[in-house]
């Protein structure tokens, strides 16, 4: 019979979760500042536990054919397939680089990154990374490749990124946990909808884009980011790592530290578990396609951006973004029902994001894998959808949750682990 | 008996109110655009019903000696106390030259003022006028006159102004009925909380402002802009104004064309009523203080802001805006109340302005004088509080309610003008 005392545990994990104070403090390129992503190796980053080029979906295949034609490692898809089809291209989670990325979350070394600390770490500063939003429709990041896919890529890397970079350092960085408080007393939730973030975001930068480039420049770079609503995402994904690695490697707690979808797994960290991964297919989502799709052409679950969850925003701080059912489905009142039932699965409330509608009640944080079980509660997610082919891009927007089976083979590991 | 047909005249009031289509198309210099502010006369424009110095509040006295001060018609507060007093300034409402301003509201010629444009208006194009918000603390609008007070105010209208005013051009305008249905899915309310209107407004202007100025002066605007998260209350007030306006003057109508304040006095006026004002004794509001301040400092309810809650926002939309009782007071339960109850005063709902948490309901507007004194529930304001002394300032924001005195004068003068 273990001694490991879990409520104790859990709670020390929460604390830290609540103590880390990410700070958005620069823009640098992925090659030089992500650990493991250098100049030596054909390493790509992608959403989600590991996965074989063999499993991985069509718009995880996607971004990874757009990333080695964007690196210039291959002249066309068809020698971008064969490259990786012969085994010289590792496919790396961005989990394990301190990094995440939302949908395929795909980052290759010349993409230029996020770079957000937290100087509350146990252990010293921490870094953390994420790549930068490229808006709506075509994009990488639903698995587009075409041309005018890269050349956005590249205006975004290229031009828009060392602006942002200087911008944020004249600005002194910025205190990501204070702008998604603000934001989810402005109808945001964190991940679907980071509209109030984004505008957040773009005030705090402006006056500092305004004098690091040239008229010209400086507005193209305001309109780049004005214009993309999701704009935040990134960097709060980036924030709320830092948050969820803070809970991680807490001895015997059952918190769920990490919850990411790579297209064709769905997989959990557990705070007590270390590195391992916990598996299970991934769900197709429920949701609102855009005119000529259906639930037919849809990928399953597909990013990093659950992340988002795991810190207790997102689809757990619903009840802020009634508006939100415009875009995801439903009615506001479900959408104030997925963040109360989110109470029932989670270890606490956090203390620096709150819900006004619910008398400024804190977002339900740090999921307890225990509760998951007991209850058959699984966490909600808001989610975007890819189309499950390679090329195309995003087709809609709705709601899903994990397979239940993930938080299965999580408790085994945890009773064989701790002797319960 | 009259043969009015009441219910009619309301629907056809209401459909020109929904109807209007204010555009911000520049900013100008006050003298330059606004009616009546010529360079001839020594007038200064204000805030709510007519009224006389001997009969003003300290804070409206305050704005009037600060303006002569700015205008350079009087070298201190004595000489301009004289001039008044010496019968050689005329003091004319707002309200009579298509503008409006919030509290004191004081618009003298030098100042910058934003255009709106109504190319719906029944007769063609009509233009209204609002005065650049100053933000917070010691600001003219509160009766504050103190050097740096005046230094602001000349930095926003000679530096700031221009810089907008070219930025609004090259926009090509805004909608601002589409900025303030946004800011409404974004927890504000229109009046008292813009915060989400201003990022909107500073997103749609940010390229353009990095374009039309120096960086460093592209700079400085951005900063004065994002800064304030009041700099849209302007704008939408005169836009509120266009709207309220376009309901003005239907034969036979019940419904409530403007409702303003001068810090003495409380004022409507009735569409199918003429240009009268119908006032009594403002009310103190009700409300938060800032520190070392309380109700006794407080001066009765000033300004033209309430030009919100005629067009369907501010308190009338507060179930949006949960976030705001935090500013005013309350919870968030009051906040969805207060919409709730102004249903049971208005003629119907607005076709663009929608409230999430109600299901996407239309907000409340259309005020209607007899169904306000039928059930005797007078309109929600939502509004700053002044010092009642000039020279302080904001001291803190709550909750108001017009006297039910003006609607009976007004149901009065109504049965008496049609014979009922």
């Amino acid at each position: 019979m273990s001694h490991v005392d879990v409520d104790r545990a859990n709670s020390i994990a929460l604390e830290r979760l609540l103590a880390a104070r990410p700070r958005l403090v620069g823009v640098a390129r992925a090659g030089d500042v992500v650990p493991g992503l250098g100049k030596n190796q054909l390493r790509l980053l992608h959403a989600g536990p590991p996965i074989t080029w063999e499993r991985a979906s069509g718009p995880l295949r996607g971004a990874v054919i757009g990333a080695l034609l964007y690196e210039g490692l291959a002249a066309n898809e068809a020698e971008a397939v064969a490259r990786v089809e012969r085994g010289e291209v590792e496919l790396s989670p961005c989990h394990h680089h301190a990094a995440v990325g939302p949908m395929a979350g795909v980052i290759s070394p010349s993409m230029a990154v996020y770079v957000v600390e937290d100087t509350a770490a146990t252990g010293g500063t921490r870094r953390f990374f994420s790549n930068l939003n490229e808006g709506y429709g075509k994009v990488l990041r639903y698995g587009a490749f075409a041309p005018e896919v890269l050349d956005r890529l590249r205006f975004l890397n290229e031009t828009v990124g060392p602006v942002l970079g200087e911008a944020i350092e004249r600005a002194g960085g910025i205190d990501l946990q204070a702008l998604v408080a603000e934001a989810l007393h402005m109808g945001d939730e964190g991940h679907n909808r980071n509209r109030a973030g984004s505008l957040l975001f773009l005030k705090l930068l402006a006056p500092h884009i305004a004098r690091a480039a040239s008229p010209g420049g400086a507005a193209a770079v305001l309109d780049a980011l004005g214009g993309n609503a999701l704009a935040v995402l990134n960097p709060v994904m980036a924030a709320c790592k830092a948050m969820a690695d803070a809970a991680h490697g807490v001895e015997g707690s059952t918190l769920v530290t990490a919850m990411a979808r790579n297209g064709t797994d769905f997989g959990i960290r557990v705070s007590g578990l270390g590195d391992r991964w916990f598996t299970a297919p991934a769900i197709v989502p429920e949701g609102l396609y855009f005119p000529g799709f259906s639930g037919a052409d849809a990928n399953p679950d597909i990013g990093d951006s659950t992340i988002t969850e795991t810190a207790g925003i997102g689809a757990f701080a619903m009840a802020a973004a009634p508006a939100i059912v415009s875009f995801v489905g439903g009615t506001p009142e479900d959408a104030k029902n997925a963040t109360l039932e989110m109470y029932e699965i989670t270890a606490g409330e956090h203390t620096r994001f709150t819900i006004p509608t619910l008398g400024f009640r804190g977002t339900p944080v740090g999921i307890d894998l225990r509760k998951v079980l007991e209850l058959g509660i699984t966490p909600r997610i808001n989610t975007g959808i890819a189309h499950r082919e390679a090329g195309v891009g995003q087709i809609g927007a709705g709601l899903v949750r994990p397979p239940l089976a993930v938080f299965h083979e999580a408790l085994l590991a945890f009773a064989e682990h701790y002797g319960f």
